[in-house]
């Protein structure tokens, strides 16, 4: 029996053509190209597991996955082989060999992602697909003051999808920045980990913000909630990309 | 009979899935979809004069086009209506009437082109469609010295494809800026006028600049050579983008 070893893939796609990242029945998923081209390059039967599981529509520049192998090739140069079976949309940006025990979701991460909305009086269409169109126009200062109460550890529930299975809906957000860049404004939010759908409901909700539809001041009261409702509506996926992950103990 | 009046469109596109601008045979392109969609529209027969003529693949944030019509709507509304026609990878940004002559190729006008280069060591799938991917390493300074030797009046008849039928090649240069934004690389030209892929085959030859195939110091002989075999390649179409079209006697 030969040695069974773990590799690590960071992923980068474009989620556009894609029915999420898990494995469905109806539809092409990130999940699903990548177990195919895995087992037909290592001729074996292979299982990823992902990070995060990203909705339809949603773009990673590096979102993470693991999988076993008892497959010769090294695992720096499964990127390149790997690369040149995968759709188009689909690039490997890292693959390395990690512990056997390395597990994606349950170590130590932080995790960034960028929310972007394009400005303008009528959509652009470079963008897209890869940003919100709004012909609005948003009060950034007042956005950025609201963001500040979501920084550190709180009960993020009010912001987590009804129905989400979930032991605890605490999570600790490290910055929570709102930045604009020429047309578009990023809203940029790095933390631990987050609930179903946390990101484009903090976008939402810091979209009305910017609107004049709520007062910055009212942020804590929408954590205290803990009720979906509080929280304003869940942003388009089409304007969410998973940015980075990193793992502190491996620095 | 009604009055004529001209309106002239101020026009985003994708480039991706369209045979380039020009009308064709065989596939759809920007001017026949603005063709079908206003004359649908305004219950006439329309035909646009589009300013550039792009490529397969050229994206655009401002082309400009004209046309003719004898509908009431008010020029200023026609970007509202018309953009509810068109697909979504096009998008009038703005529409109005200008004198029943202007002509968008007979007006004296400053455009601005920019090439995208995308440094990585694998592509990046949600910029495949708008730069051109490089895993190579560029030096910057020496595309930017070598720019600037294409400043100015010049005939750039080495900087166009063999075979245009054109009756000078003769165009001034106002500024070719090499820029990092990132792991982008961007090459903006702005000037009077630009040959048949005149701005690919000066980023196809900065690029080999910048990879040290040519010196900076080459460029005045490549100009004098008067013959595209003397300049280097055409760069693919996708990482081109007509930015912006100015019209100074509008000033």
């Amino acid at each position: 029996m030969a040695d069974t070893k773990r590799v690590r893939l960071t992923v980068a796609y474009d989620g556009t053509n894609y029915h999420g990242w898990q494995i469905q029945d109806n539809g092409i998923t990130i999940e699903s190209e990548l177990n195919r081209c895995l087992s037909d390059l290592l001729h074996e039967d292979i299982q990823v597991i992902g990070a995060s599981r990203t909705d339809s529509g949603v773009h990673a520049l590096g979102n993470i996955a693991v999988f076993d192998t008892t497959a010769r090739m090294p695992a720096e140069k499964v990127s390149y082989a790997l690369n040149q079976r995968l759709p188009e949309d689909i690039r490997i940006q890292r693959s390395e060999e990690v512990a056997s025990d390395w597990h994606p979701r349950y170590v130590t991460s932080r995790k960034t992602y960028e929310y972007r909305i394009y400005r303008g009086e009528f959509p652009m269409p470079v963008k897209r697909l890869y940003a919100l169109f709004s012909y609005r126009t948003f009060d950034v200062a007042k956005m950025q003051q609201a963001a500040k109460y979501l920084v550190g550890e709180h009960d993020f529930k009010s912001f987590c999808q009804v129905g989400a299975q979930v032991d605890s809906t605490v999570r600790t957000l490290y910055s929570v920045e709102v930045e604009e860049q020429g047309s578009d404004l990023v809203i940029r939010v790095c933390g631990n980990g987050f609930l179903y759908n946390m990101v484009r409901i903090i976008a939402g909700t810091l979209m009305e913000v910017g609107q004049g539809k709520r007062a910055p001041e009212e942020m804590p009261s929408i954590l205290d909630a803990r009720n979906r409702s509080a929280a304003g509506p869940t942003a388009p996926a089409h304007g969410l990309m998973l940015m980075k992950y990193e793992f502190p103990e491996e620095l």
